[in-house]
This record gives C-alpha cells, structure tokens and sequence, in this order.
C-alpha cells in the first residue's frame, strides 16, 4: 500500500468507527474512559521504554533540552495524563443536549440537538500527553479522532493509543477498533493525503506555529478550526487604576510566558507613560524581562537607569506581530483608545485582549470594538483558558471565528443536527 | 490595477467596512435597511433597465428559458425584493444577545456574546434577488459582504448594491461606502484571489453545484460552510401508517421538486413493497413523476400496468447520488432499519432525511444515527427551511457540520466572542 492509499484507508476506518461510537451510551463511554486511564496507569514501563526511544530519536535530531523535556514521559507524568482521562469522564456528557426547541403552528416539534462532529483530525507538536487529552476528549464527544503529533513521538503516541483503544474494547467488546488513530508515518506528505478526504474528515485541528497552520491551510479540503498564536495586548488607559494595571501586565506577561494567551505587547497611554512605564520596568525586572520599546516609552525609560535585570532593545516591525514565547515584551505608547484598539486590529492576533482602565465608556468600547476572541476589562488576559473558563477540560483555544471560538471544550466539539417530531405534516 | 490587486482592494475595504459595521446601533442597522427597501422601490425603472441588459447577455450565452425566467426582473420581483429588506428590518437584532454568562469563583464574570463574523463572501448564482437578500441578512448582523453571483446577472446585481449602498448613506452618513460590494468582474481568477486572503475575509458560503463547491474548496485558504446539494430520503419502514407514508413522500418529492429539501429517494421496506409501490405510483403519476427503480421495486410496479403519466427506468449507480432537482425520483426496497441507514449513509448528502413508522424503537434509532442537518419522523423533508422553523429568514441551508448545520439564519450569520469583567483579576 502507498502512502495515499494506507491514510484512505485510515481515514474510511475512522469514519466508520464514528458512526458506531454515535450509538455508544454515555455510560458506555465513560466506561471505556476508565478503562483507558487505568490502562495507562498499569502500562507505564511499556511507555517509559516507548519515550526512551523517542528521546534518542530527539536527541539525534538535534532538540533543544527545552524540546526534549517536552518530550519525556515520566512515572508522574504517565499518572498526571491518566488522572486527566479520569478528570474527562466525570465530566457532564454534552452530547444529547437539547440546544433549542420549538414547536412550529402546524404542530412540528423541531429540536436543536447536540451531535458528535464524527471524524477530528488533530495535529500538534512534541508533547505526548496531547494525545490522551485529545484522544479522551473527543471520544468523550463521540468523535472518531486521528492524531498527528511530532514524529520524534511517534512511538509514545503510537503506543498511547494501542493502550487507550485495548483498555477499552477489553470493558465495551464493541468500542469501535479505529476510534482513536495515531497516522503511523513520519512522512509529511500523510497531512495533505489525510486533509483531502472531506467524505472521510469532518474537522482539522492544527495546533501550532505559522509554519504549521500554512502547511495545513495550503491544502485542506476539510473544515479546519485554527489554534494559532496569541499575540495579546494590555492597554493601559490614562485612567487605570496603576497598582492593578501594574498587577495585571505582570500576571499577563511573566505569570507563564510560554503560553498563548500570555501578553506580548503593553501598550500604555501617553498621559500616564512617564509614570507608568518606570514602575513597570521596576516590577518585570526580578523576571529578567526583555524590553522591545518604541522611540518615546525609550525616552521615557532611557532618562533614568533601567533596574537591575532589565534590557532594553528597540521594538523591530516583526516584534509587534511575534508570539514570543518568553520573558519578551514589547512596549509601545499610544494616543488614547482609538490609537491602541488600531494597533491592536494591525498587529494583534484576535486571542486575546485587556483594558485597564476605570472609566466605563472606554471600557465598553474596547470590549465591543477590539475583535478578539476574548476581550477582558481589569483582567489579566491568563483567563483565556478552558479551566480557568469552567470548562472542565480544553482540546485548545480557537483563533477562528467559525466553529469555535477561543477555548474549545467538550462542547465546541460537538455539532448539531435537527430533529423534527412529526405526526404526518407536510408542507402547504 | 491587475485582478488580484483590485480584488485584494476590494477585501481590505470590506475589512475596514466591517469594523464600522461592529459599531452601529441596532436602531441605525434597521433603519439603514428600510432606506435599502425603499431605494429599491424608487429605482424599479433603473433596475429594470440593467436587467435587461444582463437577459440580452444571457440569451446571447444560450440560457435555457427556465435559466432566463430566474435571472428576470419584474417590477413585482423587485417590490418582493424590498419586501424582504423590510421584513429583515423587522427581525429581532441577533447581535449582542448573551449566550452564556458565568461567574467564576475569583468573581470575573464572564459572558459569551453574539457578534458579527466580519467580512462574509457570498457566492451564488443567477438569481439577481439573491443579491438583496444576502446583502440585507449579512448587514443586518454587522457583516460586511463581497458578492458573487453569475456573471449574467452583473449589471442587475451591482446596480442593486449600489442603491442599498447609496440609500443608506442618504439616512445614515456614518454607513461604511464598502460594507456591500458586488464584485465588479466577470473573470473567474476573482473567486481563488478573494479566497486566498484570510486576513480580510473571515467567511465564504457558496451556494451551489458540484462544480461550484470544489471550485471553492480547490483553493480557499478561509472558513467555507457550504450550502452543496440535497439528496434527500424518505423511509416508509414495515410499520408505517401508509395514507401517512403517502401524503409525506408526494410531499416531500413533488410540492416543489426544484428545492434542495425535495426527497430524491424512496426507500421502502421489504415486507410492504408490494402493497406499497403501487399505491405510490398512483399517487405520484398526476405528476408525471419518472421513476428509477430498482430491480426489486421493477418486479412489483411491473407486474401491473403503470398508471398513465408515470414512467419506469432502471436506476443508474449515480442515480443514487444525485440532485434530480426534478419530478424524477429513485426508488430502492430495503431490508430494514439498518439497510435504508446504510444506504442514507452511502448515498445522502447529509441533509434532511425522513422515517415514515409507527414504531417509536426505530424512529429513534432513525433520528440518532442518521447523520444529516435535519432528520424527521412522519413529517416530510421540506420543511428543511428558514422560515418553515421559524428563524424569519435564512441565508441558505448549509451542508456543513462546522459553523452552521441546516437552515442559517441570523443567528447563523453571527459569532461570538468572550468578555471577561474583572476587578482586577489576575491569575494564580
């Protein structure tokens, strides 16, 4: 079989599966999730020795320790992903909600139901555990999931899989065998063969970096919810409270930098720069934080030595648009909301967005008018996270307006379908 | 200006248009469309002055006379136009409407609320009234549009989006000149062009064939929910009410044939073929309905003489699978429940599917496990609609699982974003 052939077939597989796992009860379901975390549990040697070969691979490519410590499973790690399939099966089942109902004049009680999506095609970088996340997720939801990880974890994901799918077929004989999927190549040409069967693949989740998401973009044929970078803003308004917008830009920046809804950008209006920008140096300095400033908050910060730990740079174009990942930040003065909420459609990335500032007006403006999946008034924008939303559990946080937006739960991967109740009408 | 330059113009307008858009009162939406409604009364001569320039292009193409019927303004068609305007000024506002609200326990409350999804791509065809229609559903919800229709119906469809345009401006100074726009070329690079820049286009909904839809797909780099074809079933199962099963199949196929809700295929059940068939055929003969039938269902309806009007032909494989759109219908006994979901499953296009049964065990089954839009039990396929489920006005009917599934309404049009109001919050 060549490459074309084995991923049809993979992909008709998994289509199949998922209309047995819309049969399956809730019960049923979260049955096998048990099942599959204690599987996991008592499979921990074999996952130890499926990463040890990993890491060599990992390390043979040449990763960052950064890159490999991601990589690397470990016994609390191996728990820490089983609890988390536990955590999945507690969880409230979102399938068979009814999200609307209707009774139509001529008696027709049509209901607005929640239905699995039936086949999610989930890619994503280096870590493993991603795969029992996902994988739980979505078969929580009845979708049939196949999983695209980094192929330095090809092993571990693999061999994750192989434990969730035999946990559960050993407590639910009929758990469909194709339910959960890991795409068995390294070679990148299995993306665009997987993304060009819509008759298969109802949804594609990439999860990552520019070079990622144009991979995918540049050919699918299926649906595609993007989680693409955050490049999050902080405005402080000339009428913030300053003790707050001090707290909020150092949760924002420095509470986990290498997260997406972590900020990137302060931008701080001019009447308040020469104030502000001296008390905001003095609080990121203990975090070693990088400056990338524009010419005036430079001047500002430039009158006067910078704190011990502090650098300064200048802000180059690509920075305003850059996901740094770190203790970065970029640093901008701006004239008034207007000024910043531009700023914010040109460069930002729609994820996530915060005033602060103690005048209403301004505040409603800026919640209505910045487009962004998630806008926050004297909030650090950390919040944007499915846990912290009360979800319960994220597959990851949407930068797309159609499907999903921001967090995406169990919910989020559910459609719907229509159910009309009828008692013989017809349409007159 | 070459193509790409002038359709990249085109959208980076659209953009801007569209955050104008995200800044008008409900109250300024809805008189803006009353101005629209009343331009296009006031501007029935003009109007029919283009159209007749697009029927000379149209005969001159070979249009049949059905295709030039649809592509004809009359002055009633462009008074039901404005009506439809009107009448969309009369929806309740969908934008704004609170989804969900939660308090967390830090006390951020959080709301998930509707808005516009930004610039939305429409592409149809031939019909010049469809210009109106989109155009109203998509401003009434704060979205900028980009038309396409066929390139026939050129002069007759930019003319009325340069009356809405210019009638609005007339009541509302403040109305984005770009928030409608037809694109102003008949070359077909303008679609992969326009479909190539995500950065201002955050929606496309084709509304069309086969060709259409996988032109689209073949190159679009933004979120598509397609409005493709309906292949749609009716299911007489063993223990149907056979007036009922009737009354729903002449409905569902012959009430108006040409619609994407109309049924294309009779599946009966095994044990009541041969009383059934018969019965069918007599029902539908009026109507001079061709069947195409399979062998077991041309051993029952030949065994008699065929009533007069009614034709019989063997089913072609790729009867099963199409849109007859026509007083053409497939007809295939099955064994059962399972055999008519599997060939729904084979065949459909997953968009509105009816069971005809007293038996409630497999009704639900139906209504669980087929996996289309809509799905009903002893009601007919045509009620697959906008206003027959009460939204008022639909853009269309998507075939899509992600962003909208069935009838798209208002609601449909929107998206959502979160709005965290904190007091500070920051997070631990």
């Amino acid at each position: 079989m060549n490459l074309n052939e084995e991923i049809r077939s993979l992909a008709a597989e998994a289509k199949c599966a998922s209309r047995g796992l819309m049969t399956l009860s809730t019960a049923d379901r979260n049955r096998c999730l048990v099942a599959m975390a204690d599987g996991l549990d008592r499979a921990s040697a074999d996952l130890l020795e499926a990463n040890a070969r990993d890491m060599e691979t990992g390390r043979g490519m040449g990763l960052s320790e950064a890159m490999l410590d991601r990589l690397k499973l470990t016994e609390a790690r191996i728990a820490a992903m089983a609890a988390g399939v536990r955590e999945v099966a507690a969880l409230p089942d979102p399938v068979g909600r009814v999200l609307d109902e209707r009774v139509r004049p001529n008696g027709l009680r049509l209901q607005k139901v929640a239905v699995p999506i039936g086949v999610i095609v989930i890619i994503y970088e280096s870590r493993p555990n991603v795969t029992a996340d996902a994988a739980s997720l979505c078969f929580k939801t009845g979708n049939a999931t196949i999983l695209r990880g980094g192929k330095e974890a090809m092993h571990s994901n693999l061999l994750i899989a192989q434990i969730m799918v035999s946990a559960a077929k050993a407590v639910l004989p009929t758990f469909p065998d194709h339910a959960i999927q890991v795409v068995p190549t390294a070679d990148r040409a299995a993306i665009p063969a997987l993304l060009s069967l819509p008759q298969y693949v109802d949804l594609c989740i990439p999860r990552g970096g520019e070079s990622l998401i144009r991979a995918v973009m540049d050919c699918t044929k299926v649906p595609v919810i993007k989680h693409y970078k955050g490049v999050c803003h902080v405005f402080v308004d000339r009428e913030a409270d300053p003790a707050m917008a001090l707290d909020i830009l150092v949760n924002a920046k420095c509470q986990r930098p290498s997260t997406c809804n972590a900020a990137e950008t302060l931008l701080v209006d001019w009447p308040i720069a020469t104030t502000f920008l001296p008390q905001a140096a003095q609080r990121l300095a203990p975090y070693q934080v990088e400056l990338r400033v524009d010419k005036p908050s430079r001047a500002v910060l430039g009158a006067n030595p910078l704190p011990e730990g502090l650098t300064l740079k200048a802000a180059a174009d690509s920075d305003w648009e850059t996901e740094h990942n770190n203790y970065i930040l970029n640093v901008r003065v701006v004239d008034g909301l207007n000024d910043a909420m531009a700023h914010i459609a040109r460069f930002g990335s729609a994820h996530s967005d915060a005033i602060v500032t103690r005048d209403e007006a301004r505040a409603r403006r800026f919640l209505q008018e910045v487009d962004s999946a998630a806008v926050y008034w004297n909030a650090s924008t950390r919040f944007t996270d499915g846990g912290e939303f009360g979800m319960g559990a994220e597959i990851g946080i949407s930068t797309d307006k159609v499907g999903a937006r921001g967090p995406m739960g169990l919910d989020e991967l559910c459609t719907y379908k229509w159910i009309g109740w009828g008692t013989g009408q017809v349409r007159g």
